[in-house]
This record gives C-alpha cells, sequence and structure tokens, in this order.
C-alpha cells in the first residue's frame, strides 16, 4: 500500500509533514509506504533530523510548489513538477493508492477531477466533514463547499457517498440519513429540499429518517445530514470557529475540544476513483497523521470499491 | 402608545405572558398600555394574582385559541376570534402600534402578511436574528426562514432592512453589511450570492464589506449579515442549539450564555408596515419582557418609518 503526501503543502510545511509522518510510523505496526513528495533538499535534511525509516518512506522530488493563493488551473499547467501535479499523476497511473495533501484546496480539487475519473454513474463528487455529537459518536455532513448550487440528485447521491463512508470509516451500521432542512415535515424547505425529499426516501440503498433541522447537527440524530454545498460551507466554518471561540475564551470542555479539526485530519474527496484527501492550510503534525490514517482506512476497507458497486446498478 | 401582546401564545402562556408583564411594568419608569389579548377568565385571576396595575393593561377578550400546530390559513379562517386573528385586526385597524406573540409562527407569519401590507417597495417581508458576537456585541442575521429561495434583489432589500435594525434598535451607526458566502473573494459562492454581489456593492444605502464566511458568523466583522432563509435558518437554530448544548454539558461561559433567545426575545418581521415581533414557543417571562422592550424601541425610534422612506426612491 503506497500513500502519498504532499510535504509541501500547508503553512508549516514540511516540517509539520514530517513530524506528522513520523508520529504515524511510531504508532502503526504495519505501515504503509509512504511517498513523500516535494523538494528533496528541504524534506531530506528533515527526515534525517527526526530520524524517519528510511524503508518506510520514499521521497519524490518535485521541485516546483503550487502556492496558497495561485489560480489553480493555472498553476497546474505551468507547475507540472509541483508536489500536487506529481501526485495526482502517481496516483492516476497507479504508483500510489491514495493521494494527501493540505496545500492549494482548488488546486487539489481540480487536480482530483481532472487527472482522476468520477466513480462511473456519479454525476458529482463531493467533500464531506466530520461533525461532533453531544452523545460523543460523530455524524457526516455533506456537501461542505464543492458544489454550491446542487440537483436534487445531487444530494441523492450524496446520501448513497456518507452512507459508505459512515458505515466503512465511521463503523456505524446502517447509518441514519437526515435532509437538512427549515422544517421537520415533507414538502417544508426550499425548492432543492422539497424536491430531494421524495429521492432520498425512495433510495432503497439508505436508511432516510426525514429531514433534520440546524439544532439537529450537533444532536445523535441523523449519522449522515446532506445538503447543498453552500449551506454546508457555512455549517463547516461556524463549527470550525467554534473551537477558536472555546481557545479564545478559555472554555475548558471535552465536548469542543471534539471541534478541533486536527482529530479528522482532513477532507476527503468522495466520488472519485482513487481516495484523495484535502488537509487545511494550518494542519499541524496531528493533521497529517490523522490523513495518512484515514487514507490507509480508505484503501484498507476498500471504500472506493463499494461505492464504485453501489453506483453500478 | 398600544403594544398588543398575545396572552395565549406560547408553551407556557398566559401564565409566563403574565409574568413577563410584570417585569415590564415594574422596569420601566413611562410603559406603554398594554393591549393583553386572549381568555380573560383565564388572564383575569393570574392579571390579580401578580397585581398587574389595572391602568396600565387592557384586557382584550378572545375566546379562541390557534394552537401550535395548526394550519396557519386555515386556523386564521375559522378562529377568527383567536387572540392572534384580533391582535392582527387590532393592529390593522390603528388601534395598537405593535402586537407580540409567541404561538404558533405560521399563523403569525400569513396575519401579518395578509392583514398589513408590505412597506412600499419592498418584494418579500423578512425575519431577523440576533447572534452574539465574541467580541461582546451583536450582530443581524437575515433572513432566517421566512425567505427559503431567494433572488438577488430580495438579499439587496435584506441588507437595507438590516442596516436600518442595527442602527436603530442595536444602536451601531454605519452598520457593516456583509453577504454571507463560502469564500472572500467577489466572484465566489453560488448562482445567487454571485447575482447578489455586484448589488450590494452598488447599494449606497448600505456600508458593504464584502462577503463574509461561516466563521465570521459569531466574530466581530460584519454588523448585518445577509442570505437567504434556508442557510438563515439553519444557522439560527444551530445557534440556538449551542445554549442547550452549553446547559447540558454544564459549561460555565459568558459567551455561551449570550446564545439564551429569550435575551433577545423574538425574531421581528421586518419590511411590514407595523411592528410584529414573533415568540418563541418555549417563551418564558424573560422572553416577554424583552419582546415588549423591543417592540417599544422599535415604535420609539420610528423604525418603520425609516424603513418607509428607505423605499420611498
Amino acid at each position: 500500500m503506497n500513500i502519498g503526501l504532499d510535504m509541501m503543502g500547508g503553512d508549516f510545511s514540511p516540517l509539520e509533514a514530517v513530524r506528522g509522518v513520523q508520529l504515524y510510523l511510531k504508532g502503526t505496526t504495519a505501515p504503509a509506504t509512504l511517498f513523500l513528495i516535494g523538494d528533496e533538499t528541504k524534506i531530506n535534511p528533515l527526515l534525517q533530523e527526526y530520524a524517519i525509516p528510511a524503508a518506510s518512506v520514499k521521497v519524490i522530488h518535485a521541485p516546483q510548489v503550487i502556492e496558497m493563493n495561485e489560480h489553480p488551473t493555472k498553476a497546474l499547467k505551468e507547475k507540472q513538477q509541483s508536489s500536487i501535479s506529481v501526485g495526482f499523476h502517481l496516483l492516476a497511473t497507479g504508483k500510489m493508492d491514495a493521494f494527501i495533501s493540505a496545500g492549494n484546496t482548488g488546486a487539489m480539487l481540480v487536480g482530483a477531477l481532472f487527472s482522476l475519473k468520477p466513480i462511473e454513474g456519479i454525476q458529482r463528487p463531493t467533500i464531506c466533514t466530520i461533525l461532533p455529537k453531544t452523545s460523543g459518536g460523530t455524524g457526516v455532513l455533506l456537501d461542505v463547499g464543492l458544489n454550491s448550487d446542487c440537483k436534487p440528485e445531487n444530494l441523492n447521491q450524496f446520501a448513497i457517498l456518507g452512507s459508505l463512508y459512515a458505515k466503512h470509516i465511521l463503523g456505524i451500521d446502517n447509518p441514519r440519513v437526515g435532509l437538512l432542512n427549515i422544517g421537520e415535515e415533507e414538502g417544508k424547505g426550499n425548492i432543492l429540499a422539497q424536491a430531494a425529499y421524495p429521492l432520498l426516501k425512495d433510495n432503497s440503498q439508505i436508511h432516510f429518517i426525514g429531514n433534520v433541522e440546524g439544532r439537529d447537527l450537533l444532536i445523535d440524530k441523523a449519522d449522515v445530514t446532506v445538503c447543498e454545498g453552500f449551506t454546508g460551507n457555512v455549517i463547516l466554518k461556524m463549527a470550525e470557529s467554534l473551537f477558536d471561540i472555546s481557545r479564545e475564551k478559555k472554555i475548558q470542555s471535552e465536548y469542543f475540544d471534539q471541534f478541533d479539526f486536527e482529530l479528522y485530519g482532513g477532507t476527503p474527496l468522495l466520488g472519485v476513483t482513487k481516495p484523495v484527501i484535502i488537509g487545511h492550510g494550518i494542519s499541524h503534525s496531528k493533521a497529517f497523521l490523522n490523513m495518512i490514517v484515514l487514507s490507509q482506512k480508505m484503501i484498507q476497507t476498500d471504500l472506493l470499491g463499494k461505492m464504485k458497486e453501489s453506483f453500478l446498478s
């Protein structure tokens, strides 16, 4: 199993990426081989400093870097020797089984959509986030920003992808799917939600429990919540801000500690043919560690294979 | 100044409404005359019990009650002697200057839209909420659920209504208006946000500061945040749930204490010709008190007159 890691992506790379690799290798008995992609003159000294065993990693030299604010399409075209471009090339050609980056989000999305195919039958790939529940568990919310305008069928497909993710990655049997809405009863909501409801209700691949509201997002109601990417992105960023607020206000709370995005590593891109994980720009070692662990789990559970099967019919 | 209060609306009425009236009359030097609308056989004994001075209130007998789960249009038609129907009649005919209810939200909205006119020039009335900021101030978010699908011009009008509310009710000079979006730069977002941005930018009646994101909702960035009512309602209910969570988790935090909706009383309906305030079903005395205070302020500042002027041209 080969997992590729963009060593140049994120505000604290390559140092925090190397430290994440160190945490991963120390804590895993049968680690994957890590392809460390980036500028070898910057990576190698750190690997030595942090005593990373050479047998577990393979440095792939990529001399260019796509910076955080570059235009994604332009940057990918002009910087074919960048860590992101090289990573997607290795992923698309089967040399790696997953690719992780905390770099330019747009470049990661564009790169994934252009170099990988969507899974046959999937109209729109999606990105999801984990929301911590007051009951102690976690839920999946999707889409969180890739598809800011959606058709009803997109939400229906997100429900399948989210259910498979909840089942195989979060270990939730028969995950409950809720449609994010502004009222409980069928027929409530905006045009999209009204049209998506009957599709979800008739979808035999999911366990649909009806509408859920803003007040239900953080409690143990639905395991998977679907919405278009506009509302989902607002929720994601508001939830992330709760962690910052709890720190700023010195609130001691195990619950709000769970809003630390580094615990979940990054945002998986679901619906493309290979595992791709996009990290936050301000990722530290813990986030890199958890992104590696997550991608390993996605490979081990054959999540992508299960998604492909679901959309075969 | 006559302020009408539906004594039968809400889960804890008329008792909590009477207790709210008591708090108001005790704490105000020049109180408005309160029209207490509802079943006099239930109200009068409570007024006596709580020693409400007869000079400050006028009981308006309304023998019927629209229950929380009744169909709004049907209930308003069939129960013309209900407290909500009687209240809107008194408001529309000029006998009262404001109307408050914690009863059936749908009936309040339908009643307001049918018995009152929208302010000339306003396409869609809206409801707003207060969001507490970590810096100590408060912001206005609108729409929070009345308009789940919007056109760009609706958001532009909400920006004007929200700015006037922030200025005259919250006392914020030159309030900063943000467009809720999923990225900072112009051109980001869904079709609605992309189309609303240039309208807001060209609107000389507001102080537009550009896009704001989910992470900015609770910090001191915009004083007024505009969005369609779907996303706004999800945020509102998620924010309300934070108060419940902070109680459940026994989190000691002055900041999260500010998420107690009773502090803000209720949701004003903006864009109709008279002040209408809709309370939460589970309102207690503090919420009733604050709804009375808010409606008094809306009358005293002639907020509605200012809104009418703004849309004259």
